[in-house]
């Protein structure tokens, strides 16, 4: 806890998210706890104030859900965090699938409520086993590198002081508060791939291979997570260098319908950051970016002359044209 | 297979090396139909020779195994593979455990067995499922990129033409070529964490995740293997700008006892460079990495003025000195 908030800086004022749940009803408890002393002890010695506040997120996904959450503010009134609210979202669903908009929609409601009350930072209950789930679904899904290196403890408004904690740990907490936490009924609903991996793959990987599985996952996304950082980073200096915008009636916008890049630049990069760069030119044009679509417009450099087109989902097709330059255009 | 020999720039000989095994056996088949033509086509048409023989690795782990190496050869050199070779190797019992042995035996014997022969490469049968398993087991012990984008098509002498196929198929094409494949008990065998996740772990997680598993994880295990190959050289770079070698006795020799890094240009590296310079510096100086004892390492760099020394496993220890050095030296 006290780690994630000295390296946001310190914030004097906090929310806490809570499903109601073990883990983030745990993290609500453990932040009350400092809020009803007034101030944080850092670890060099200094005192730091803190205020904190909480925020329970109804997605009105599942029947009786405005319950559940009237219910948990209560609870956390009652911890002494202040003040707490309630906010009901509506979740849209698009193409990403159910939990990726439930997710927006609570990271935007969650970011609006810190405006609102002045809070520097949004504490999440995400433990070392939500860490380990998703790396191994990312991994299972071939995602890349950044899909990988998941969760960091501290991410622009957002804090997770939990990440080095087990799940188990958390329920020990609620139990030991005396508190009552609420279970979320889909966690054990194996229509989702992430229930099916908490309730059935964990537990299987960790008999079959031993009980470090989940702490070698979470180690695995720090160190993939750093990379996926600097990479990223890299790539995205490497594509303002390179690129060229614009669209076919000469007006010279950034991420309007058209990106060249040279193609013995390209050539001459790195396969991680070549990879990644094309990637960016894919998005900057509303495109989306698949292994093996990415593959394909990399190919395209392997020749000389021109060809193509090599189209890339998201009405974005790519192609080899004179003077050696790699052009991708937008058809939106 | 014509790519990976593309890649390898065509060479005119080459050896398989063949446990006997389906995976093995059947890349065997299909060098010999290549070789018995005398010539592969490559893409772009042009007509390459191609000369093939077999080594087969007798490890001497295993009651019979020189039985099973002489019918192995027997049947490749029926495959009009030549000269067919059986080379016994002595597995020396290291700290890396008995597969990290045995494989280490294996590779000396391939790369002296292709020198003697003038081979240019020698092909190893591992596929999908094998790239699959190593980067699955990586994660699981929370290993770091490196050893996550695990296995290169092609990777000094060594080619893989297989790795983009699934094991299933190499049992087909034995099936359909009439060989008969020999299956190696200990790949059932419970007490070998590979052999767990081949046998139990990955049927499982194709059943609860979906058939794409094995696909998804070697896709992951190319994307980081790019990564890692780029940071690796990127780390090695950095590393040779700011390491000073040197040994209490003054004696300036790289390896030697004295490591001494700058602590603000430390700093100043993103995490990503600087784990990885750090971990030069300790290998550099015979000492072993753990994920652990590097941040420990890492830790030295937060704070102004001496401090340590922090030890690493294989007698190297680290400390902060004066005029803003971090110094790792060996007791060996």
């Amino acid at each position: 806890m006290r780690a994630a908030l000295e390296e946001a800086g310190w914030p004097a004022r906090v929310l806490v998210a809570c499903s109601g749940g073990p883990d983030s009803l745990a993290l609500a408890a453990a932040v009350a706890h400092y809020a009803r002393r007034g101030a944080v002890r850092g670890k060099g010695g200094g005192s730091h104030p803190l205020e904190a506040g909480a925020v329970v997120v109804d997605h009105q996904l599942q029947e009786g859900s405005g319950e559940v959450a009237r219910a948990t503010a209560h609870v956390l009134a009652g911890l002494g965090l202040s003040p707490v609210r309630v906010v009901t979202v509506e979740v849209q669903q698009a193409g990403e699938g159910p939990e990726a908009a439930a997710r927006i929609a609570r990271h935007e409601a969650l970011a609006a409520e810190a405006e609102a009350s002045g809070a520097g930072a949004v504490l999440l209950g995400h433990t070392l086993d939500d860490q380990a789930e998703q790396v191994l679904l990312g991994i299972a899904r071939g995602s890349g590198p950044r899909a990988l290196g998941a969760m960091r403890r501290v991410r622009g408004l957002l804090l997770r002081p939990f990440l080095g904690l087990r799940r188990a740990d958390t329920l020990d907490v609620c139990v030991a508060e005396g508190l009552d936490p609420w279970f979320d009924p889909t966690n054990e609903d194996p229509r989702f791939m992430r229930s099916r991996v908490r309730s059935a793959i964990m537990p299987f990987l960790e008999a079959e291979l031993g009980p470090g599985v989940a702490e070698g996952l979470a180690r695995t996304a720090a160190l993939l997570g750093a990379d996926a950082d600097w990479l990223d980073e890299e790539a995205r200096r490497t594509y303002a260098g390179l690129a060229e915008f614009g669209s076919s009636d000469t007006e010279v916008t950034p991420g309007g319908g058209e990106v060249t890049l040279p193609i013995d630049a390209l050539r001459a990069l790195p396969p991680a950051l070549r990879g990644r760069v094309l990637a960016l030119a894919v998005t900057d044009l509303g495109g989306q970016t698949t292994f093996e679509r990415l593959g394909a417009v990399e190919r395209l450099l392997e020749r000389r002359g021109s060809a193509g087109p090599v189209e890339v989902p998201g009405h974005v097709s790519a192609y080899r044209a004179a003077q050696g330059r790699l052009v991708l255009v937008s058809h939106r």
